[in-house]
């Protein structure tokens, strides 16, 4: 791997282990295994590409994230971690209950509902 | 109509006024020729009782929907209004760039790209 | 083609000008001229295979229909027809304005405005 | 809270208690342990000022909301209550079976089947 | 039963044994159990009327398939069996693993890890 | 920018022209006057990254951006745009037709339709 890519992997572990700690051993091992050039083709896109940009704060960018996510309603396990992410970059548990109940106007009670299942694991 | 009724009607377009100038005339004349009672129904629940809550201000919140109506990319038009209304509500078009960039991440880059359309169209 | 195709083709389109006076020989133009099997084998399932179906009538068919496309959000043009269709199989606007409220609950307000504006060009 | 407030929360109870025997102790235990006002503002929006309106019968909306649910694809726990909420209102399992095979027409094999597994855990 | 539709019935189903040797007794049972015709009427479209045809070999129409249940979200667990299937008829790992990288540019990040889980059980 | 960043930029573009003749200076006009970087971050991941990736031939892969498309419903322009590129490289008009009717087994009738619709945009 060119040292450019090794350079944007590193990033993006950096970042995401700033979102929860722990979580650069245990994603890396899991995309690793899958096939080494996807942890810096998915995640160098998405956080060293994307999420660590300047001109909104990685706090803003995690809401943003949980709402989409229960908005789309695809990815459970994801909204959940984006969940203790939002949390672990300081969003506060009462803005969490806020973007719950806002996910239910634009998408729907039972993506709400989803999206509450989430909130309540995350912040236990 | 009871009058708890015509009070939540009308401070869901006030709210709703405070997004864009002159929306609440242009959508109550919408909404109202299809049912009378729709309005209160729908933007009632979206407006009174929850996109005005506290926890939240209205300028996050407006980043917040725009993130949702473009990862779900299913109403373009009302994405557009919520670009604007980002805009009314104190949201950089900077911060917008950054939004449509985040889209990318979590639905796709077709996703982002009709949201750039949008932002495009309101920037200008 | 054999003679089992052309009956399911033939009760297809009967089914859908069923629907809508006029619709079987402007859709059946449509597909046709895209591949000669492919009315049979698309409309032959949906209409010749299940929607013709006892067990349910027909209005409260399009009722579903009309439900699901307007809860999808991904098929604007085919929500239209089938609010006509609902009409003209005994839905009454009444009932249509009840569906769209209530995709609002379980689809979120963009995706009910939309199809308050399909049940709008349907009803006048 | 208001009392205003207090009666939609109840009349909201009382509709998803009529749903399923015992769903309101259940439900309201896990959305009050969220937020005190998430029942009101969500179930209040969902069963008080939408699905307890007069214009389509109980039994019919909730074949509307199993077709929705089902259709969506991202729900499928609220699909399995609102399969046995539909069983409890009067729908028949013939009905259930004829719009399961309806959701393949509009939304895929894939949801049609996912929708049967739900509608057997019910109708068992 | 007419001896079109069993015909129509068995050939789906021998389509299904070759996609998974054992598939089309383990599905046949879930789905007779549900209704009798339901078989016939979803894989007869299915598989039958549509994947069997010519036009595209059965190994690239997997990698269709495999495509677009990723990018849907919708449908894990048919996801899981047609990333096996996929292998079966003759799709390569190292192609999985390229529709999964894929994937994540038209349908985003969480779509693209979800359908890494299910290659990856379907790989070992 | 970094050369590395320029290189990436320009083999993005280069992939993109080679879907369709003018594609490139089309879309970077577009994307550029959105923002400077925005089209060496998400096509640089889409089509440097991603697409013109050793392990599927660019003429499956169409095929697959195609399906994954129409499945979801949420991007026709896109999909115009894909159906066209299939054809530029290699895809038959044949093979689109099998696409098109493929999509109606994963994702339903309408999104069939609407696939059917791009398809014919683009064979004529």
């Amino acid at each position: 791997m060119k040292s450019q890519n090794l350079d944007r992997r590193k990033k993006a572990l950096q970042l995401l282990e700033s979102l929860e700690s722990g979580a650069s051993a245990r994603v890396s091992q899991n995309i690793d295994e899958f096939h080494p050039e996807a942890l810096e083709i998915l995640l160098g896109f998405a956080f060293h590409d994307v999420v660590s940009r300047d001109g909104i704060d990685l706090r803003t960018r995690e809401m943003l994230t949980v709402a989409m996510l229960a908005a789309m309603g695809t990815a459970q396990s994801q909204l959940e971690f984006h969940m203790r992410a939002a949390l672990n970059t300081g969003v506060s548990p009462e803005e969490l209950v806020e973007i719950v109940l806002q996910v239910s106007v634009y998408a729907g009670i039972p993506a709400s509902m989803n999206a509450m299942t989430a909130a309540k694991a995350a912040i236990v």
